[in-house]
């Protein structure tokens, strides 16, 4: 690759460390990533120790033993995970270790398996990573998620383009999301911040019941959990890192209330899902759960998402996007949620963050369930959003418009 | 590559599970590696899952970022070890899984650094891998540890070859003394651990007070642990599957008493450890401690050895190895324990294996020390053999000779 895209590479891994980690000198660092990612996790690594690191450690994922597991395992496998490295992985956060994921898997890879083993597969996974999940999606510690172009990613992105040409193009798409093409990104992330933390604090200021969203095959009341709050842009964890978990974020997000969702939604992107796309899902809620579920592609998998708990069916978190968001305006659809929820409004099945409560302190998961907080082993992003929707808050009966052809009516 | 060489990696990764591991249907495996060892991991894990391996797990380790940490982390990190993750892999085999180790390191990786920091490193590292490595030793589970041919490794063991050659010439070396070369690898295992096997059943037949090893420079009796017992090729675990824990292996070894070692004894090898090569070793016992010890290279970091604990400086294990076997008469120096142990026989520094003590059920750690095994957090072998050494067995002060010039005087 050229010397501009080293420089590049290295740009991402310090905006990975300095804005999406905020990492903290002496902290351990555990990373997942692609085998495919090595060079960003030398770069990331290089970045994290002259931030003070004490130790990095990166577990990598290899595609080709994952499909090996498919071929060659017997099927009782399917039913078992490592549940001894979940839970060091929850050891290492109790510890005070910080959290990075750098994403860039093939969205087909288990495309030709048995819909049945890769959600079993998952299940038992999902299973022993709760408490791992739980100590991030809670923010104990500070984390983030960055991304890598991956020669099976790019492919997917790009089926139209040779190889070298898609994985270039899809490193554009990245670099640019990611805030990194300016003179000085950790300024610009700085900047991006500010903005999102002010919509955020204008939706906290108006605390609605509920949203409802209505367009084309869509008229949904999503209403909002009992003392909600909306984040987005940069996270205090509770370890007193200020971290941005998700490089890049264009979204505001808050919690649902997991009983109190009507009416139907279609999705407005494929949903690329453990390596199979699920489109033009159309589903039905009453009382805040699905009551129908239909899909164009993929709707064996979508029933078993929904099936995986009993949370499974219900809404865990709802964000907004505008349909002027740089990703959006790409056009891409990265078939990788990290890119895809940034460029629409969405929802997501499955389990809420109570960080998007206030005063949850000393509170059981009965209480905050009480106050609309769904539980569920999985947390899957979904976009609602388009340039052809229109969002109202309700309070008190009363709507107020937020967004009009998928664009805010207050800049 | 060559297509030959595809089908000799082919067959490594199928001894090593086969005659390595003897991998159990339903086993977990948990490999670790040098990020260059890919290929390897991945036939590896076809042949675990084609065994019926639950699952396979492989940690990478990656030579850039272990120097990266030396070049940018604050000093106080040499202190600090990822106690979580050993913490999980003890767990790992507690719940059954198998461990292969596919060793390759750069055999000078660290000579640059400061021996402090690399000593420091290693005592934390080895502080918190206590409990696993004691599930290895004392053979709780199969295990195995197999070579990678690495350009790093084979550039010092090669100076004078281009670097694809050197790699050949490696490989050439590995798949000899794996004893894969022959039409039926597996087969021509069982024949040599029977050969080791009988040798082993020889000497506990004979069940010597000591062994006496004379040479130039050398003079050293080694008192022999009560109950002892020798050992060589496979090994039944005490999950009840027999493996053989090292491809290559040549040696037969037993547990000296860490209280009865006398005399002086010089190196015959480079000693290749952490990254830094100990050369010209010579050492003198008393009452089982070394008192003095010299190196005419590396001294330094073997002080720092022998200062890690009290029983760095006691022996762990004495074995036997003619100098007429295969390893030793392909007359290369791998600067790595796996093979150059089997080239010698050799020492071994620090913790004993309690599986070379008879009847050790139900006794403790103070019971086993008595009897002579050693206790350390290391266990590092020298060579002390050569074709100038003679060693006998004493049995009520009575000689009887067992080698003569580094050969066998029974064969
Ligand atoms: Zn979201
Ligand atoms: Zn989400
Ligand atoms: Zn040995
Ligand atoms: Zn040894």
């Amino acid at each position: 690759m050229s010397e501009n895209f080293t420089a590049m590479l290295d740009r991402l891994g310090e905006v990975a460390v300095r804005t999406g980690l905020n990492l903290a000198s002496g902290q351990e660092l555990l990373i997942t990533a692609p085998l495919d990612a090595v060079p960003l996790v030398r770069r990331i690594t290089e970045h994290a120790y002259k931030a003070g690191a004490s130790l990095v450690t990166c577990f990598y994922a290899d595609d080709e033993t994952t499909l090996a597991r498919y071929r060659f395992a017997p099927d009782a496998a399917f039913d078992h995970a490592a549940g001894w490295l979940s839970e060091a992985t929850a050891q290492a956060f109790r510890n005070g270790a910080a959290r990075m994921a750098i994403t860039g898997a093939n969205p087909s890879l288990l495309a030709g398996q048995s819909a049945d083993r890769v959600s079993r597969a998952s299940r038992a996974s999902a299973r022993v990573s709760r408490a791992a999940l739980e100590l991030i999606t809670n923010f104990e510690i500070n984390w983030t998620i960055v991304a890598f172009a991956t020669p099976a990613w790019a492919a997917q992105v790009f089926p139209d383009l040779a190889p070298d040409a898609a994985v270039g193009a899809l490193w554009d798409a990245i670099f640019a999301a990611s805030r990194l093409t300016g003179s000085d990104p950790v300024a610009a992330w700085a900047e991006h911040n500010a903005a999102l933390h002010r919509r955020a604090g204008m939706l906290n200021d108006l605390r609605f019941d509920a949203l409802h969203f209505t367009g084309p095959g869509t008229d949904l009341r999503v209403g909002l959990a009992d003392g909600h709050d909306w984040a987005g842009g940069s996270e205090a964890a509770k370890n007193g890192v200020v971290c941005n978990p998700n490089i890049p974020t264009e979204e505001v997000f808050t919690t649902p209330h997991r009983a109190r969702v009507e009416g139907h939604v279609c999705s407005t992107k494929p949903l690329s899902h453990q390596g199979t796309l699920i489109d033009e899902i159309r589903v039905e809620f009453h009382d805040g759960a699905i009551t129908r579920a239909r899909a164009s592609r993929g709707e064996d998998v979508l029933r078993k998402v929904l099936d995986t708990d009993a949370g499974a069916r219900r809404l865990g978190e709802v964000a907004l996007v505008p349909h002027s968001s740089p990703i959006s305006q790409s056009g891409i659809l990265f078939q990788n949620t990290l890119f895809d929820e940034n460029a629409a409004s969405h929802i997501a099945l499955g389990q809420a963050y109570t960080k998007c409560l206030l005063d949850t302190d000393g509170q059981s998961t009965e209480q905050l369930a009480e106050r609309g907080a769904n539980s569920s082993l999985i947390h899957i992003d979904w976009m609602i959003g388009s340039d052809r929707i229109n969002v109202d808050g309700i309070k008190g009966g009363v709507p107020t418009p937020l967004m009009r052809q998928g664009e805010w009516v207050v800049a």
